[in-house]
């Protein structure tokens, strides 16, 4: 059991993960821009990490785990905010090792890596084509020297597509589910693209697993099963009752779009012992559900 | 001529590359925690940019001369102050973004190559073995990928060993000359290092003209020409007329140390136009006669 600081608590990735930590019996100190939930166990900060961080001289926690960044869909990927987000996580990180802190996690992206290959391993070559995928490698670059000359053990995690309960409702799959629901046309791109997709939940047990263990260095975050969007899309409609509703091809592809990013899990699997619990039919089943009360409720 | 905002403006480095702007018309607004002399053409700012960068909404520059980092001899290769650094770029780098500004020049760092060459061009394997060279790398990765964003032409320079007045006095060629001139052993390691010294006033007119130019990326700052250290505190002892003086292999070598740091300097020679015009007797001699009457003064 450690003193764990989360970030991002409450987010979409932050929501799991905290149930997670909880789950391992933690004692969680939540920072986000508003409190969640009271849960035993959690202590809230309300904190803008962009503004400062001194409440980690305060918590002194043992683990960081930091999931804050801009993520506005459709904007993240290249909005100077990305550049903010790495000033404020040096930051904290500096902050975190001036408190003693020994164990990190911090969030990457699949957007580091050079997109050009099928299935991406944690040493594949990195040539982020975007401000969101340099802003997280270059701190990944600094981060990981400061730790190491700070006596910080770091983890970094490079997330494929999640997905889930909260996602942004833009994003791919909210972004079918939410029309179809309606009984509207779900538009997407002829789906060609083949990804990698891990329930949010799998993911926030995966980092809650991951904060408490001693790997080190790049780990990729997905189920290593590569399925095409049109594929999911077509499971989506399935599990919705709505197949003539999926508009396929109703989209263009983006031109920069990467026909494959499909993760190597060994890190994962091998060095954590960690696989998902929950299949992609059960995933979006549980997904599609979610959103169904969430529109009703 | 441009308005030119010049960070470090009282630095080592910061000193010549401010005559040099000055000599080629530009308005000069000189950032330092501490004014330096009053010369017309500058307008002084004393500036912790640790502290903020709120003085670039006034002065709305054209052009960013960023120099200033922390350079501590012996402290700068592993001190957290670099990762502060880092943040400090970014966010003066954002500011003259939101400013209006078009054109930046940022310091890099020969430490940032894999060093496992003899001569390194630009595209070189970049893999830093210090927190120096990671945070130099890290900022370039998320500075260039902003600064692409944000329509500003980025130059981003990498020196190797400068050289000249000013210089810290713990530095290798200070640290032969200083004793020296006292008429006490100079001590060194046994030389055989190969590295590629320019004469600082040669950097600051080389930064002053890359500033001025559209030429973007990374680019080497240095002679192109490879001498032993031990060839180099010869010519020191000559110049000194103290050859008994010189402690050949009085130090270890460090283990980390690479046995060649030397540029390949095509792309300023090539797309600049720009070669040394001191050559490194004439420097060293200029050098001597600076301490030397500094010493005496």
């Amino acid at each position: 059991m450690s003193r764990v600081l989360l970030t991002g608590a409450s987010g979409f990735i932050g929501r799991p993960t905290l149930s997670a930590l909880l789950e391992a019996g933690h004692e969680v100190h939540a920072l986000a821009l508003r409190r969640g939930e009271e849960i035993p166990g959690v202590t809230w900060h309300e904190v803008d990490l962009l503004g400062g961080c001194e409440v980690l001289g305060d918590v002194e926690p043992e683990v960081l785990v930091h999931l804050a960044w801009y993520v506005e869909h459709g904007e993240f990927w290249s909005s100077p905010e990305n550049v903010r987000w790495v000033e404020a996580s040096l930051s904290l990180l500096r902050a975190f090792a001036a408190a003693g802190g020994q164990r990190a996690l911090m969030m990457g992206t699949c957007a580091e890596y050079a997109w050009s290959r099928e299935v991406y391993a944690e040493d594949a070559p990195l040539a982020p084509a975007t401000l969101y995928g340099a802003s997280k490698h270059g701190l990944h670059v600094v981060a990981s020297a400061f730790a190491e000359q700070a006596g910080i053990s770091l983890a970094w995690v490079r997330p494929f597509l999640l997905y889930g309960p909260f996602e942004a409702q833009g994003r791919f799959v909210p972004s079918l589910i939410l029309p179809l629901l309606r009984g509207e046309p779900a538009r997407m791109t002829e789906g060609s693209s083949r990804r990698d997709l891990l329930h949010v939940s799998d993911a926030g047990a995966a980092i809650a697993a991951l904060a408490a263990s001693p790997i080190s260095g790049p780990v990729n975050l997905a189920s290593g099963i590569g399925v095409t969007l049109r594929d999911v899309g077509e499971r989506i409609a399935s599990i919705c009752g709505a197949e003539e509703l999926l508009a396929v091809g109703a989209i263009p592809i983006r031109a920069q779009e990467p026909p494959s990013l499909v993760a190597d899990v060994g890190r994962l699997e091998r060095e954590l012992g960690f696989s998902p619990r929950i299949s992609l039919d059960d995933g979006l089943r549980d997904t599609v559900t979610w959103w169904r009360e969430r529109s009703l409720g």
